[in-house]
Protein backbone atom coordinates (compact mmCIF):
# COMPACT_ATOMS: atom_id res chain seq x y z
CA UNK A 1 0.00 0.00 0.00
CA UNK A 2 0.99 3.53 -0.38
CA UNK A 3 0.28 6.83 1.55
CA UNK A 4 0.12 9.69 -1.08
CA UNK A 5 0.04 13.25 0.22
CA UNK A 6 -1.08 16.15 -1.41
CA UNK A 7 -0.18 20.04 -0.48
CA UNK A 8 -3.05 21.58 -2.27
CA UNK A 9 -4.80 25.30 -2.78
CA UNK A 10 -7.59 25.61 -0.23
CA UNK A 11 -10.30 26.30 -3.11
CA UNK A 12 -9.95 22.94 -4.64
CA UNK A 13 -10.31 20.38 -1.99
CA UNK A 14 -13.56 20.15 -3.73
CA UNK A 15 -12.49 19.19 -6.94
CA UNK A 16 -9.77 16.93 -5.59
CA UNK A 17 -12.46 15.02 -3.33
CA UNK A 18 -14.69 14.34 -6.50
CA UNK A 19 -11.70 13.12 -8.87
CA UNK A 20 -11.00 10.88 -6.30
CA UNK A 21 -14.02 9.07 -5.34
CA UNK A 22 -14.65 9.38 -8.95
CA UNK A 23 -11.68 6.92 -9.16
CA UNK A 24 -13.17 4.41 -6.06
CA UNK A 25 -10.85 5.55 -3.97
CA UNK A 26 -12.98 5.46 -0.29
CA UNK A 27 -11.39 7.68 2.48
CA UNK A 28 -9.38 11.13 2.92
CA UNK A 29 -7.65 12.82 5.86
CA UNK A 30 -7.31 16.73 5.71
CA UNK A 31 -5.27 19.03 7.62
CA UNK A 32 -4.72 22.62 7.37
CA UNK A 33 -1.03 23.57 7.09
CA UNK A 34 0.78 26.44 5.78
CA UNK A 35 3.91 26.55 3.39
CA UNK A 36 5.83 28.20 0.42
CA UNK A 37 7.70 26.91 -2.65
CA UNK A 38 10.08 28.35 -4.63
CA UNK A 39 8.27 32.13 -4.91
CA UNK A 40 9.61 32.99 -1.22
CA UNK A 41 9.92 36.86 -0.40
CA UNK A 42 7.91 36.90 -3.60
CA UNK A 43 4.05 37.07 -3.58
CA UNK A 44 1.25 34.96 -3.95
CA UNK A 45 -2.30 35.35 -4.27
CA UNK A 46 -4.53 34.25 -2.05
CA UNK A 47 -8.49 35.02 -1.68
CA UNK A 48 -8.01 38.17 -4.41
CA UNK A 49 -5.06 39.75 -2.20
CA UNK A 50 -1.26 39.26 -2.35
CA UNK A 51 0.35 37.51 0.02
CA UNK A 52 3.70 39.13 0.50
CA UNK A 53 4.84 36.93 3.63
CA UNK A 54 6.36 33.59 3.62
CA UNK A 55 3.71 31.32 4.74
CA UNK A 56 0.64 30.76 2.42
CA UNK A 57 -2.25 28.81 4.02
CA UNK A 58 -2.79 25.39 2.15
CA UNK A 59 -4.41 21.98 2.66
CA UNK A 60 -2.45 18.64 3.22
CA UNK A 61 -4.80 15.58 1.91
CA UNK A 62 -3.76 12.51 2.51
CA UNK A 63 -5.04 8.96 0.72
CA UNK A 64 -3.83 5.42 1.64
CA UNK A 65 -4.29 3.28 -1.44
CA UNK A 66 -3.55 0.34 -3.22
CA UNK A 67 -0.19 0.34 -5.17
CA UNK A 68 -2.03 -0.88 -8.19
CA UNK A 69 -3.59 2.67 -7.66
CA UNK A 70 -0.96 5.05 -7.52
CA UNK A 71 -0.31 6.84 -10.90
CA UNK A 72 -4.52 7.14 -11.25
CA UNK A 73 -4.54 8.46 -8.17
CA UNK A 74 -1.90 10.77 -8.79
CA UNK A 75 -3.07 11.94 -12.18
CA UNK A 76 -6.66 12.77 -10.19
CA UNK A 77 -4.61 14.61 -7.71
CA UNK A 78 -2.67 17.17 -9.98
CA UNK A 79 -5.70 17.14 -12.81
CA UNK A 80 -8.11 18.72 -10.25
CA UNK A 81 -5.49 20.44 -7.58
CA UNK A 82 -3.96 22.57 -10.77
CA UNK A 83 -4.76 26.16 -11.40
CA UNK A 84 -2.04 26.88 -13.49
CA UNK A 85 -0.63 29.77 -11.48
CA UNK A 86 2.06 29.47 -9.03
CA UNK A 87 1.67 27.71 -5.45
CA UNK A 88 -0.52 25.23 -7.05
CA UNK A 89 1.11 22.81 -4.58
CA UNK A 90 3.05 19.29 -4.38
CA UNK A 91 1.88 15.46 -3.98
CA UNK A 92 4.34 12.81 -2.83
CA UNK A 93 3.82 9.19 -2.54
CA UNK A 94 5.46 7.42 0.58
CA UNK A 95 5.27 3.34 1.02
CA UNK A 96 2.99 1.99 3.60
CA UNK A 97 3.89 -1.36 5.30
CA UNK A 98 0.65 -2.31 7.26
CA UNK A 99 -2.92 -0.36 7.24
CA UNK A 100 -5.79 -1.54 10.00
CA UNK A 101 -9.58 -0.70 10.14
CA UNK A 102 -9.84 -0.13 13.67
CA UNK A 103 -13.58 -1.31 14.02
CA UNK A 104 -12.77 -4.64 12.29
CA UNK A 105 -9.62 -5.47 12.54
CA UNK A 106 -8.85 -5.90 8.95
CA UNK A 107 -5.53 -5.09 7.39
CA UNK A 108 -4.10 -4.85 4.24
CA UNK A 109 -5.89 -4.23 0.97
CA UNK A 110 -9.32 -5.28 2.95
CA UNK A 111 -8.41 -2.57 5.51
CA UNK A 112 -8.85 0.39 2.96
CA UNK B 1 12.27 2.17 13.54
CA UNK B 2 8.75 2.69 12.30
CA UNK B 3 6.36 5.69 12.45
CA UNK B 4 2.97 4.68 13.33
CA UNK B 5 0.34 6.75 12.30
CA UNK B 6 -3.61 6.51 13.56
CA UNK B 7 -6.52 8.34 13.02
CA UNK B 8 -9.07 7.91 15.68
CA UNK B 9 -12.38 9.60 17.29
CA UNK B 10 -11.02 12.56 19.77
CA UNK B 11 -12.39 11.19 22.64
CA UNK B 12 -10.61 7.78 22.54
CA UNK B 13 -6.87 9.63 22.88
CA UNK B 14 -6.95 9.20 26.67
CA UNK B 15 -7.48 5.59 26.19
CA UNK B 16 -4.68 5.80 23.42
CA UNK B 17 -2.19 7.48 25.55
CA UNK B 18 -2.69 5.42 28.49
CA UNK B 19 -2.38 2.17 26.64
CA UNK B 20 0.66 3.41 24.85
CA UNK B 21 2.10 4.28 27.93
CA UNK B 22 1.70 1.00 29.42
CA UNK B 23 4.28 -0.42 26.99
CA UNK B 24 6.73 1.77 27.60
CA UNK B 25 6.14 4.15 24.82
CA UNK B 26 8.34 7.44 25.14
CA UNK B 27 6.21 10.07 23.33
CA UNK B 28 3.38 10.94 20.96
CA UNK B 29 2.56 14.16 18.68
CA UNK B 30 -0.90 14.80 17.78
CA UNK B 31 -3.12 17.06 15.48
CA UNK B 32 -6.08 17.60 14.46
CA UNK B 33 -7.69 16.42 11.25
CA UNK B 34 -10.72 15.81 9.46
CA UNK B 35 -11.68 12.89 7.30
CA UNK B 36 -14.13 9.93 6.07
CA UNK B 37 -14.22 6.91 5.04
CA UNK B 38 -16.32 4.08 3.34
CA UNK B 39 -19.75 5.42 4.25
CA UNK B 40 -19.51 8.98 2.69
CA UNK B 41 -22.95 10.39 1.53
CA UNK B 42 -23.77 8.44 4.42
CA UNK B 43 -24.06 10.18 8.59
CA UNK B 44 -21.86 9.46 10.88
CA UNK B 45 -22.70 10.36 15.12
CA UNK B 46 -20.26 12.75 16.62
CA UNK B 47 -20.82 14.66 19.91
CA UNK B 48 -24.44 13.02 19.93
CA UNK B 49 -25.35 14.87 16.86
CA UNK B 50 -25.04 13.04 13.15
CA UNK B 51 -23.04 14.41 10.89
CA UNK B 52 -24.89 14.77 7.15
CA UNK B 53 -21.43 16.51 6.08
CA UNK B 54 -18.50 14.42 4.85
CA UNK B 55 -15.60 15.75 6.42
CA UNK B 56 -15.79 14.13 10.42
CA UNK B 57 -13.22 15.67 12.94
CA UNK B 58 -10.55 13.28 14.24
CA UNK B 59 -7.24 13.27 15.75
CA UNK B 60 -4.03 12.07 14.01
CA UNK B 61 -1.70 10.71 16.50
CA UNK B 62 2.22 9.63 15.60
CA UNK B 63 4.36 7.52 17.66
CA UNK B 64 8.08 6.60 16.67
CA UNK B 65 8.86 3.21 18.09
CA UNK B 66 11.20 0.48 17.68
CA UNK B 67 10.59 -2.20 15.25
CA UNK B 68 10.27 -4.57 17.51
CA UNK B 69 7.44 -2.85 18.90
CA UNK B 70 4.95 -2.24 16.14
CA UNK B 71 2.51 -5.07 16.71
CA UNK B 72 2.51 -4.37 20.37
CA UNK B 73 2.27 -0.86 19.93
CA UNK B 74 -0.58 -1.81 16.83
CA UNK B 75 -2.52 -4.31 18.92
CA UNK B 76 -2.66 -1.30 21.75
CA UNK B 77 -3.72 1.40 19.71
CA UNK B 78 -6.49 -0.37 17.95
CA UNK B 79 -7.93 -1.83 20.92
CA UNK B 80 -8.24 1.58 22.73
CA UNK B 81 -9.27 3.56 19.67
CA UNK B 82 -12.12 0.69 19.23
CA UNK B 83 -15.82 1.28 19.55
CA UNK B 84 -17.47 -1.00 17.72
CA UNK B 85 -18.91 1.62 15.67
CA UNK B 86 -18.49 2.93 12.09
CA UNK B 87 -15.47 6.12 11.72
CA UNK B 88 -13.21 4.13 14.73
CA UNK B 89 -10.36 4.89 12.44
CA UNK B 90 -7.19 3.81 10.55
CA UNK B 91 -3.55 2.78 11.47
CA UNK B 92 -0.71 2.90 9.14
CA UNK B 93 2.76 1.87 9.58
CA UNK B 94 5.56 3.44 7.61
CA UNK B 95 9.24 2.71 7.36
CA UNK B 96 11.89 5.20 9.23
CA UNK B 97 15.40 5.85 7.93
CA UNK B 98 16.72 8.03 10.95
CA UNK B 99 15.46 9.83 14.28
CA UNK B 100 17.44 12.42 15.88
CA UNK B 101 16.72 13.58 19.49
CA UNK B 102 17.11 17.47 19.40
CA UNK B 103 18.80 18.68 22.68
CA UNK B 104 20.87 15.73 22.48
CA UNK B 105 21.70 15.04 19.10
CA UNK B 106 21.02 10.84 19.68
CA UNK B 107 20.20 8.67 16.80
CA UNK B 108 18.43 5.73 16.20
CA UNK B 109 16.97 3.71 19.29
CA UNK B 110 18.47 6.34 22.01
CA UNK B 111 16.28 8.96 20.21
CA UNK B 112 13.39 7.79 20.84
CA UNK C 1 13.75 11.84 -2.60
CA UNK C 2 13.24 12.08 1.64
CA UNK C 3 11.08 13.68 3.70
CA UNK C 4 12.18 15.20 6.42
CA UNK C 5 9.61 16.04 9.44
CA UNK C 6 10.97 18.05 12.56
CA UNK C 7 8.87 18.32 16.07
CA UNK C 8 9.96 21.95 17.19
CA UNK C 9 9.24 24.45 19.67
CA UNK C 10 7.02 27.08 18.09
CA UNK C 11 9.68 29.84 18.68
CA UNK C 12 12.52 28.16 16.98
CA UNK C 13 11.15 28.64 13.36
CA UNK C 14 12.59 31.75 12.18
CA UNK C 15 15.42 29.75 12.72
CA UNK C 16 14.61 26.64 11.13
CA UNK C 17 13.22 28.75 8.34
CA UNK C 18 16.27 30.86 7.46
CA UNK C 19 19.07 27.68 8.09
CA UNK C 20 16.95 25.77 5.75
CA UNK C 21 16.79 28.78 2.92
CA UNK C 22 20.68 29.38 3.42
CA UNK C 23 21.35 25.74 2.17
CA UNK C 24 19.09 26.07 -0.41
CA UNK C 25 15.95 24.05 0.13
CA UNK C 26 13.44 25.93 -1.89
CA UNK C 27 9.86 25.28 0.09
CA UNK C 28 8.94 23.80 3.09
CA UNK C 29 5.24 22.73 4.75
CA UNK C 30 4.24 23.52 8.87
CA UNK C 31 1.70 22.77 10.77
CA UNK C 32 0.36 22.72 14.32
CA UNK C 33 0.81 19.99 16.62
CA UNK C 34 0.84 19.11 20.32
CA UNK C 35 2.93 16.50 21.95
CA UNK C 36 5.15 15.08 24.91
CA UNK C 37 8.18 13.11 24.83
CA UNK C 38 9.73 11.86 28.11
CA UNK C 39 9.07 14.10 30.66
CA UNK C 40 5.50 13.33 30.63
CA UNK C 41 4.25 13.60 33.88
CA UNK C 42 6.81 16.55 34.31
CA UNK C 43 6.21 19.81 33.52
CA UNK C 44 7.95 21.95 30.53
CA UNK C 45 8.05 25.63 30.39
CA UNK C 46 6.35 27.37 27.36
CA UNK C 47 5.64 31.15 27.39
CA UNK C 48 7.14 31.38 30.76
CA UNK C 49 4.52 29.23 32.41
CA UNK C 50 4.90 25.56 33.37
CA UNK C 51 2.95 23.11 31.52
CA UNK C 52 1.56 20.32 33.73
CA UNK C 53 -0.12 19.13 31.39
CA UNK C 54 1.23 16.41 29.11
CA UNK C 55 0.61 18.16 25.84
CA UNK C 56 2.75 20.82 24.77
CA UNK C 57 2.21 22.84 21.30
CA UNK C 58 4.91 22.03 19.00
CA UNK C 59 5.33 22.83 15.38
CA UNK C 60 5.70 20.46 12.52
CA UNK C 61 7.91 20.84 9.84
CA UNK C 62 8.34 19.20 6.22
CA UNK C 63 10.61 19.16 4.06
CA UNK C 64 10.93 17.30 0.75
CA UNK C 65 14.91 16.93 -0.59
CA UNK C 66 16.70 15.12 -2.30
CA UNK C 67 18.72 12.37 -0.74
CA UNK C 68 22.10 13.64 -1.13
CA UNK C 69 20.92 17.33 1.11
CA UNK C 70 19.79 14.61 3.77
CA UNK C 71 23.07 15.21 6.12
CA UNK C 72 22.98 18.89 5.89
CA UNK C 73 19.49 19.54 5.94
CA UNK C 74 19.36 17.24 9.67
CA UNK C 75 22.30 19.24 10.91
CA UNK C 76 20.74 22.33 9.88
CA UNK C 77 17.21 21.99 11.30
CA UNK C 78 18.75 20.64 14.48
CA UNK C 79 21.60 23.09 15.38
CA UNK C 80 18.59 25.66 14.80
CA UNK C 81 15.96 23.81 16.88
CA UNK C 82 18.25 23.34 19.74
CA UNK C 83 18.08 25.55 22.78
CA UNK C 84 19.31 22.68 24.96
CA UNK C 85 16.53 22.20 27.45
CA UNK C 86 14.18 20.03 27.90
CA UNK C 87 11.47 19.44 24.85
CA UNK C 88 13.69 20.59 21.77
CA UNK C 89 12.00 18.36 19.69
CA UNK C 90 12.57 15.06 17.49
CA UNK C 91 13.74 14.89 13.74
CA UNK C 92 13.55 12.07 11.41
CA UNK C 93 13.58 10.64 8.00
CA UNK C 94 11.31 8.80 5.93
CA UNK C 95 11.61 7.62 2.09
CA UNK C 96 9.37 8.98 -0.55
CA UNK C 97 8.99 7.07 -4.06
CA UNK C 98 7.70 10.28 -6.38
CA UNK C 99 6.90 14.12 -5.69
CA UNK C 100 5.03 16.00 -8.30
CA UNK C 101 5.07 19.68 -8.93
CA UNK C 102 1.35 20.51 -9.65
CA UNK C 103 1.63 23.26 -12.07
CA UNK C 104 3.85 21.98 -14.04
CA UNK C 105 3.76 18.05 -13.68
CA UNK C 106 7.60 17.82 -13.35
CA UNK C 107 8.11 14.85 -11.21
CA UNK C 108 11.83 14.03 -9.19
CA UNK C 109 14.50 16.10 -8.22
CA UNK C 110 12.92 18.46 -10.95
CA UNK C 111 9.60 18.94 -8.94
CA UNK C 112 11.38 20.25 -5.88
N1 LIG D 1 10.38 21.33 -0.71
C1 LIG D 1 9.20 21.32 -0.10
N2 LIG D 1 9.04 20.58 1.01
C2 LIG D 1 7.87 20.54 1.66
N3 LIG D 1 6.78 21.20 1.27
C3 LIG D 1 6.88 21.95 0.14
C4 LIG D 1 8.09 22.06 -0.59
N4 LIG D 1 7.85 22.88 -1.64
C5 LIG D 1 6.58 23.26 -1.56
N5 LIG D 1 5.98 22.71 -0.50
C6 LIG D 1 4.58 22.86 -0.06
O1 LIG D 1 3.76 22.96 -1.21
C7 LIG D 1 3.08 24.22 -1.20
C8 LIG D 1 2.95 24.71 -2.60
O2 LIG D 1 4.23 24.81 -3.17
P1 LIG D 1 4.37 25.44 -4.60
O3 LIG D 1 3.27 24.93 -5.47
O4 LIG D 1 4.49 26.93 -4.48
O5 LIG D 1 5.75 24.82 -5.09
P2 LIG D 1 6.72 25.45 -6.18
O6 LIG D 1 7.83 24.48 -6.40
O7 LIG D 1 7.07 26.85 -5.77
O8 LIG D 1 5.85 25.47 -7.52
P3 LIG D 1 5.29 26.75 -8.33
O9 LIG D 1 6.44 27.33 -9.07
O10 LIG D 1 4.23 26.21 -9.22
O11 LIG D 1 4.74 27.72 -7.30
C9 LIG D 1 3.91 25.11 -0.30
O12 LIG D 1 3.09 26.14 0.25
C10 LIG D 1 4.39 24.14 0.73
O13 LIG D 1 3.38 23.91 1.70
N1 LIG E 1 -8.32 5.61 2.40
C1 LIG E 1 -8.08 6.50 3.37
N2 LIG E 1 -7.02 7.32 3.25
C2 LIG E 1 -6.74 8.22 4.19
N3 LIG E 1 -7.44 8.38 5.30
C3 LIG E 1 -8.51 7.59 5.48
C4 LIG E 1 -8.88 6.62 4.53
N4 LIG E 1 -10.00 5.98 4.99
C5 LIG E 1 -10.28 6.53 6.17
N5 LIG E 1 -9.40 7.49 6.48
C6 LIG E 1 -9.36 8.33 7.69
O1 LIG E 1 -9.78 7.58 8.81
C7 LIG E 1 -10.95 8.16 9.38
C8 LIG E 1 -11.86 7.07 9.86
O2 LIG E 1 -12.18 6.23 8.79
P1 LIG E 1 -13.25 5.09 9.02
O3 LIG E 1 -12.99 4.46 10.34
O4 LIG E 1 -14.61 5.66 8.77
O5 LIG E 1 -12.84 4.08 7.86
P2 LIG E 1 -13.85 3.01 7.20
O6 LIG E 1 -13.04 2.19 6.25
O7 LIG E 1 -15.05 3.72 6.67
O8 LIG E 1 -14.25 2.05 8.41
P3 LIG E 1 -15.70 1.88 9.10
O9 LIG E 1 -16.54 1.05 8.16
O10 LIG E 1 -15.43 1.20 10.38
O11 LIG E 1 -16.27 3.27 9.29
C9 LIG E 1 -11.54 9.01 8.28
O12 LIG E 1 -12.30 10.08 8.84
C10 LIG E 1 -10.31 9.51 7.58
O13 LIG E 1 -9.73 10.60 8.29
N1 LIG F 1 8.22 8.77 20.37
C1 LIG F 1 7.67 9.85 19.81
N2 LIG F 1 6.82 9.70 18.78
C2 LIG F 1 6.24 10.76 18.18
N3 LIG F 1 6.49 12.03 18.54
C3 LIG F 1 7.33 12.23 19.56
C4 LIG F 1 7.97 11.17 20.24
N4 LIG F 1 8.76 11.70 21.22
C5 LIG F 1 8.62 13.03 21.13
N5 LIG F 1 7.78 13.36 20.14
C6 LIG F 1 7.37 14.71 19.71
O1 LIG F 1 8.45 15.60 19.85
C7 LIG F 1 8.12 16.63 20.77
C8 LIG F 1 9.34 16.99 21.58
O2 LIG F 1 9.81 15.84 22.23
P1 LIG F 1 11.00 15.98 23.26
O3 LIG F 1 12.01 16.91 22.67
O4 LIG F 1 10.44 16.34 24.60
O5 LIG F 1 11.60 14.50 23.25
P2 LIG F 1 12.43 13.86 24.45
O6 LIG F 1 12.87 12.51 23.99
O7 LIG F 1 11.63 13.95 25.72
O8 LIG F 1 13.73 14.77 24.56
P3 LIG F 1 14.16 15.75 25.77
O9 LIG F 1 14.68 14.88 26.87
O10 LIG F 1 15.20 16.63 25.18
O11 LIG F 1 12.93 16.52 26.17
C9 LIG F 1 6.98 16.08 21.59
O12 LIG F 1 6.19 17.15 22.12
C10 LIG F 1 6.25 15.24 20.58
O13 LIG F 1 5.43 16.08 19.77
MG1 LIG G 1 5.57 28.24 -5.50
MG1 LIG H 1 -16.22 4.82 7.94
MG1 LIG I 1 11.02 15.78 26.42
Amino acid sequence: MKLVTAIIKPFTLDDVKASLEQLGVLGMTVSEVQGYGRQKGHTEVYRGAEYAVDFVPKLRIEVLIDDAAVEKVLDAVVEAARTGKIGDGKVWVTPVETVIRVRTGERGSDAL
